[in-house]
């Protein structure tokens, strides 16, 4: 097939906002990390394209985070296009009672795309409703967080080959974890078997697994990390949040049975993928980032590339 | 007339600074408005200019304001300058007790210009006194904030076609709003009739109101909203800021009485404009967003064009 | 010599981190000297270069230092580079408990370089080992600041010449100053007489004093600065801190005794030269800002050559 036959084949997102780990087709999913993995090839020959030359992105952090910030910043700048930034809440106009709506309309005259986290749920709806520009939600509260999914699905296939037939330990805060549920209703397309490991008060809501279970999806939840994670294909670590417990002893119990370290390692599978959305505390010690399966930092890479895949494709450019 | 012709009639801002609302002749700010216009036109044919490749322009926000700061950072990027930005005090020298003389005299041996908000008044121009490049004043305090002011005029004319004869009402909070005094200097070179509506509290102060009449503008003082912007081709509108009242029940009293919703505007002139320097909190009603005359979003955009232009201008690329 | 020699007696820095004052060869500080030099002419000339044009670096502040990150903002971008950046380390994963080797990792997928100044010591080292990509020390606390040290020594060579037998004295707080502790290191190896003019509760450790007579130095300690300024080419001016002092009146008495104004300077050497890294609060008065030999804010502008070169050759550009 011809360059030209080949993305007639792609499916279009220009103009879309990115709001929801589960708005996405199949096809639309496959389309974003074929131009992805174009764009990481790409990148090993130059520093930087410049597909997205004169356009900007506005990064609104209502609530602060450097990682997914520059993430996005580093995207846009890899495609050539320019940044503005506000990087917290304090700085700006919500302090004086601007609701996200307006300050979505207000940004919309001055950049080509928003990427905005806000702590509260639904508020990137609000902003995408409001403004006339694309708008991608980097988190909204206990909500969504799509762009950590499609990164997370990317980084899956490179190390696995494949999503299909996987056996995944999703594991840690299943309840508050906004990553894990968006992740869980893209693995749901590709028939893994899941398996939800954490403590019986951090447990995935009734509601995303029965959704899972009714779509045919296997699903065992488990509060023993061993059992889950010898027959899994990918360990899905995340962080147990002191904060969300209002028993201290009950935190220290809870956070010990949730660790991966170079001794446990050992019992798993030998081609086993650990990956974590980031910031690690101590769920996954020091010794295991040397091990290859060890992906969370190639995580992040990619994430630079499904990033740059969504920019130049709500953008037109794909 | 050739284009060489055209501009030779052009005013220059070549390595002015830009600090006060009444600095401008009126050929300046013929011209500020024609390159705006200009800028604006290339706009629509492509993403940004190349005319400050290279250049760079610092922001120095010892207040914060997301607003002011994006759109400034936003007219330098569309005309490929590059951005240096200290988006608070918190992080800034003045910390560890800086003159803002010193700070501005430093970063301008970094930057071609340099963007100066801060709370205290004269403050941009003991910068600009300092330093030897061009300094913008982006508002010190209740001082002034002379770019809000003329992207006010560009706007009044592209929505009014012209800014002679008009009845305008400026209306809330008139005697700290810093908009407004360096709007109303403007406005009194084109024989505008002004309304002045405001709590009593909060009225348009002594000084102005008697230097405008002075000039011969018609001026009338009114607590009635109706009154004024029945006879009026524009409102601007104002935030009444609860913190400049020790009485809440005056507050809470005096804010309901200058608000602006859909069924206020049927008393109203068909074409009458409705501007607000933004953010506004509730003195105009969502419904009233929907009105062809409520142009506050077109007027943030407009603000982009007017910063591009005076930067280019103190630049020497315009 | 023709140009591809002269290039070929240049020392490299390919991909090395600069992390310690004293970690320079005489040979790579020469090159660097002379690259900083190169980019001083050819900034006359035009307002950027292209060197660097689809390199991004990350500025990585968890200690704010506006001064300092917009310094190497400004060089990465009048290389053409990009920047990333945190400015505070309150948006920064460290609030949620990340180490500074993890953030370095992570920031390494985004980024070329990592600038980096931290409040502990060693920190700028742990990000250095952690990260793949070259890391900048931009100060760790009461640790080094290497690119303050080679631009004073940029600006010594400027306005002295060469720095071959000065005379010169360090004066203020050189307890905790660390940019005189980097300095000195860097002078010691151009037989440089230095006198320490410290309060005495301020005085240079004891550590470096001796390592330096060891290595043949002239070190002469006074609390005197008259007596040392007479005799001194160069002043290097630095600011007393009141939080350093546990009883206020003893800083009061101390902090008069170490400011230099246009009286004082008539006494002084006629070619003088003054430095300061900045910010001062009243230890250089105004009146000696007008002096030729005031070269603060020279030094101010030096740092970007400076840091310019660094990013070039440690990216393999120069």
């Amino acid at each position: 097939m011809d360059e030209q036959g080949r993305y007639e084949t792609m499916a279009s997102l220009k103009g879309k906002d990115i709001l929801h780990g589960n708005q996405f087709s199949k096809k639309e999913i496959d389309s974003i990390m074929k131009v992805a993995s174009d764009f990481e090839k790409e990148l090993k020959k130059k520093d930087s394209l410049s597909l997205l030359k004169g356009k900007i992105l506005a990064t609104l952090f209502f609530e602060p985070s450097t990682r997914t910030r520059l993430s996005f910043e580093t995207a846009m700048q890899r495609l050539a296009g320019g940044v503005i930034s506000m990087a917290s809440a304090e700085s700006s106009s919500a302090a004086k009672g601007e609701t996200v709506a307006d300050t979505a309309r207000t940004v919309s005259q001055y950049a080509d795309v928003i990427v905005i986290r806000h702590p509260r749920i639904g508020s990137a709806k609000e902003a995408a409703d409001a403004a006339p520009i694309p708008v991608i939600n980097a988190g909204d509260g206990a909500g969504q967080h799509p762009t950590q999914a499609l990164l997370d699905i990317y980084t899956i296939r490179k190390e696995q080959g494949s999503l299909k037939n996987l056996v995944v330990s999703m594991v840690g805060d299943l309840k508050y974890g906004r990553t894990v549920h968006a992740l869980v209703e893209l693995l749901s397309l590709s028939q893994a078997k899941l398996y939800f490991v954490s403590p019986s008060t951090l447990r995935m809501p009734e509601e995303i697994t029965s959704n899972l279970r009714g779509k045919g999806v296997e699903v065992v939840e488990t509060e023993n990390l061993m059992e889950a994670a010898s027959k899994s294909d990918l360990l899905y670590m995340t962080r147990i949040q002191k904060e969300r417990f209002e028993d201290l002893s009950e935190y220290e119990r809870v956070k010990g049975s949730f660790i991966v370290n170079g001794e446990f390692l050992k019992k798993l599978k030998k081609k086993i993928t650990i990956l974590h959305p980031l910031p690690r505390v101590d769920e996954i010690s020091q010794d295991v980032d040397f091990y290859p399966g060890a992906a969370y930092f190639r995580q992040v890479r990619n994430g630079v590339f499904v990033r740059m895949a969504l920019l130049a494709m709500i953008l037109g450019k794909r």
